[in-house]
């Protein structure tokens, strides 16, 4: 049977104080709006967006992963679907749902279409705390002696008993699709004042016919709307709980799941260890094994098996090889691939730059446009000089070689197989291999001398020398 | 109508465990009595502090944002307000407060004030949990069976049916000033064994007279007492949540509100941005979209807007231009300002530093004592060498200027727009405008003889060469 | 009265998915079973261990601290007892816990053997919540209309009402030792299918002779058991807060409790404050005013009173001074020593490496087998070249030194007292007392050459020059 999922992001989200539209807001790594998009792919339905402010940027960011349609204008919930009703089948049924309702979980939209039977329309509802009954400007559900649904009844129109009523309707519904598109759109009427058409009405007309039905869900929380960014962080950390819990249960340890950030697209395995304040964002791949120290931050790299990543480390679009260590402090940049139990250290910075099994690079350095060789020693202080102020440049170091400290290897430049690089070296010219290369100056000491510069220096500064 | 607020500030706070006074801990950017103070002045009340312990210490840390009394010894809280007696108005109200009740609101304080009326002393109170009951030390508001306000019982004294009351003394009070200070304090009896003056004995005295009222507090949490550093840190994350849920409703995303760290005196705008584990500190002001990765640390800094500080970077007293990026792991300290879309990149500390517009220092700089003028590319590895063991010296370099990596920079010393230095170059005289400036080794290649050095390096290390 | 706790600890634990025996996984810087038997020490009982899966990897872990038994296949609660009749006393009271039990505190053990009396067998229990009976598979003790135990009944066998009943047996027992091994044990019979020997039997006996009893523990979640990683990071969250509840009423500042990890092992003073984030893992010390900043991450690192960790810096087996300095982005390794008033600033690295007293190591530095001289100064970018590709090598630095930015010292060399490194300089041969060492190239100042070179470099990049 054909389902579709309407899903409503037309509005602007004015309370999100924002200039990004409020179903675009990140969540984990995704637009709030693509978790009710996967929530209905994952209970069998079809999306379709309904877009309106910033239509093309909502469009681009959501993907096409769903169907879409415009509401040019905002004028109701009942027009928004009416909007839509051209990319909507009759066939089946329509689950409508708002784009900001980002926890929704596909088997609480399965329940929903499996009480929906052939109801008219099925309306999702959950039940207020009691402390929140007299407050809650919610549509309440009626349902008759027997229980049965019989209507929604909003709030403002309710009697004084209905008014404590505790079972209300989240907005999210199962439709009848022909009989709502062909039936009951075209006959719904504009509201007083600004016009608009709800589809509360639709609610209301299948209760006339009888064929009004309501599912209750038992986690009020998982309906929750976000209509500012305190409730933003409410939807973040909730989903942050259901992710960790997950990788926890998949036997990844997380030391203090509470501050461990793992994006929707991030992939874990067994026995990755995760520690306190570590962010995984976009598509990071940890194979067996990995742990990544406290407070480091990854994006889109790929941490292959037993390697570690020590506390503080920054990665983007890089890879690490299995066995390897980085960090603590090293930044990985986009085109970094490290092969087997490479080492790169503390304040180390590699960018496009493939390391082969074995280097080490510890300390202090920047590898950028470059390739080294296997086992292959950069010494602390090592700077490929790759920029000339217009292009970059490669760097070819060879395996085997051993790049002493303070280097500078000014790129387009290549280093021989087993070459030695002299400490403090400016290399410019290529160093054939197994070739000592020294490109610094001679020392001299000059005795007594430091007493004599002191005391110059201390004359400027106005002191007295030691 | 006159209103002062009298804030107890003079005890040691022993179970603090603290050489620093209880009153000074801080909470969130200001010393605990601090947070009581601007409570008081959002109510309309003048705060008067009575300080005892390290009195100066204290004084000088609130400022002049209040009066203050000196109660050399501490005799109870009776001889607290007879030692600010010089300092009261007569007229109008006297709020009576504890320093370490920091979470107390301005709003709470008004509605302590607007129930005061015309009575003689009004008390505020709050509700024991009913499992607090039994084991609660507070003085117990017993009320008639019109609900009036009529006697506040200790709990040593109460009556079993009394020991059931849930309704308790904040310790918080409204008194007539004048009655109070004229009439009350002078015939305060001390009460053995250490001949404390109590201020209950006033409650007592307005009861005695048919004039006690009590306002109750519907929120117990809010009038905590700071007794021990595990109250210390309740208090800091109930200001904390505090401080962000209202950040939040302004427009800033907060990934992880639960870590993120704010300070009192912290200004930030619309779609600012904050990852997990930002500290904010001291007055720092954050223009409208800027994005704060993920455990940055910034102090007294100002961000302009659309500047991005990347993961890990620490900034103190320093100033980023619009649409800037900083970090990940850059530290600008004192005295750095940086211009429009300046680029500070990883392992780079600048301090005094002025960087101008579209300036780039993208990795392992020390830029001190330094201006830079516009469009300058700083290689890698670049140092500003602006100590010479006496004075710091400045280092001028123009705009335009390409600084190859590992250059070293002697201060003072100036380089000219549009000047090259060489890579690995020591700079120790100006570089006229335009000028290339080389000062390094030349290189030279030994064929061969990076075995020869090998096997002297293996021999010396008891190895065999590779 | 001898009293032996016997503590199971033989299992895999698939539910963990890990390679790692379930016993071992850490917990606060313990494996699991490691609090366990801390928990029976501080009662007063001598741990022994029943090992059985990676019986020699979990007996290295947790030490000589316990006995230990092997239990080579996994048959059942009572025969892990029979496997270690051997090694347990007739005398006295014997214990019995699980290994993955690891909330368990030593006064709730304490509490059981007070209350075992001349019993056969008493049942450590607690209450579960009205919402979890229903579900419960856990044991239920049957008390009789007196509220003495008479005897334990697994939920498979109980009555409908019987599973109402909400006190369960926690799996912790106390037993008369002689009874259990001598009388009980050797009647065990299997049960099928697998033919498993039941340690609830033996409870079973005791109930058949009037002799079981029952104490009841307010705390059901000290008893939890740890079976996969989620509730192995309850566990840790529990942990984690006891030791920072312990820690802040010592006198300890925890900016956020909630993000303070502080191993077992680690011992503080008054007034030392963390920041948020922080982690001190193994044995580290911090003396009386120690501030350790956000996100730093201390391993085994003694640090004097009075002394600064500034933030996200990185320190293991390290011992810092008092009132020394150290980071932002520090990273001191295994064996530095910091002197008294040392500064080691952001990006400086320090291994092996004695810093004498008011030594300063301000920036992006490498200090590896090297003892400083007190009050010497080495300048940013100074590089201790220690690695030639096989050895390690000393640097020895003498005090009053003044060592100019981006030098290079390559080890083994010795630079005198009161010695001058000019900037730039590769030191190869050691440097005089009061020397001035230089090794560098002569600045050159090539004039209107920058335009030449750039139209050289925008050619090679395709690009225009500017």
């Amino acid at each position: 049977m054909t389902t579709t999922a309407l899903i409503l992001a037309a509005g602007k989200g004015t309370r999100m104080r924002s200039s990004l539209p409020k179903v675009l807001h990140p969540l984990c790594g995704w637009p709030m709006t693509r978790w009710v998009m996967e929530a209905a792919k994952g209970a069998g339905a079809a999306p379709v967006v309904v877009v309106g402010h910033q239509a093309e940027r909502v469009r681009a960011a959501l993907g096409d992963g769903a169907g879409y349609a415009l509401q040019a204008e905002q004028k109701g919930t009942g027009h928004a679907v009416l909007c839509a009703a051209d990319a909507l089948p009759r066939a089946g049924v329509l689950l409508v749902l708002a784009g900001d309702t980002p926890l929704v979980r596909p088997e609480t939209l399965r329940a929903l279409l499996d009480g929906h039977g052939d109801a008219l329309c099925t309306v999702l509802t959950a039940m207020l705390e009691p402390h929140e009954v007299p407050a809650s400007a919610y549509g309440r559900l009626v349902r008759d002696a027997e229980g049965r649904a019989q209507r929604v009844v909003e709030a403002a129109n309710a009697t004084p008993p209905e008014r404590l009523v505790r079972e209300y309707n989240s907005g999210i519904y199962a439709f009848d699709a022909a009989w709502l598109i062909d039936e009951v759109l075209p006959a719904l009427q504009p509201h007083p004042p600004k016009g608009e058409l709800y589809l509360t009405d639709a609610v209301e007309a299948a209760a006339a016919r009888g064929r009004l039905q309501a599912v209750c869900h038992p986690d009020a929380d998982e309906l929750m709307g976000v209509n500012d960014r305190a409730a933003l962080s409410v939807a973040e950390a909730a989903l942050r709980a259901r992710i960790n819990q997950a990788w926890m249960l998949a036997g990844v340890t997380l030391r203090d799941p509470g501050s461990a950030y793992v994006d929707a697209g991030v992939r874990l395995s067994p026995d990755v260890t995760l520690g306190p304040g570590v962010v995984l964002s976009g598509a990071c791949v940890l194979e067996e094994g990995v742990t990544v120290g406290a407070h480091a931050v990854l994006t889109d790299t790929v941490v292959r098996a037993g390697a570690t990543i020590k506390p503080g480390t920054v990665c983007e679009g890089a890879e690490v090889g299995p066995e390897a260590t980085v960090g603590p402090m090293a930044r990985l940049r986009e085109g970094t691939v490290l092969g087997r139990k490479v080492k790169v250290g503390n304040f180390v910075e590699t960018k496009k730059a493939r390391l082969d099994d074995g280097v080490k690079a510890s300390h202090l350095s920047y590898l950028g446009d470059t390739h080294v060789g296997a086992d292959t020693n950069i010494g602390a202080g090592t700077i490929t000089c790759n920029y000339d102020g217009f292009g970059k440049h490669h760097t070819e170091i060879g395996a085997g070689v051993f790049v002493g400290s303070n280097a500078a290897l000014v790129a387009p430049v290549t280093v021989g197989h087993g070459a030695l690089i002299a400490a403090g070296s400016v290399i410019t010219t290529d160093v054939p291999d197994d070739a000592l290369a020294l490109g610094r100056g001679r020392q001299r000491n000059l005795p007594d001398r430091a007493a004599e510069l002191r005391a110059r220096f201390a004359e400027r500064a106005g002191k007295v020398p030691r």
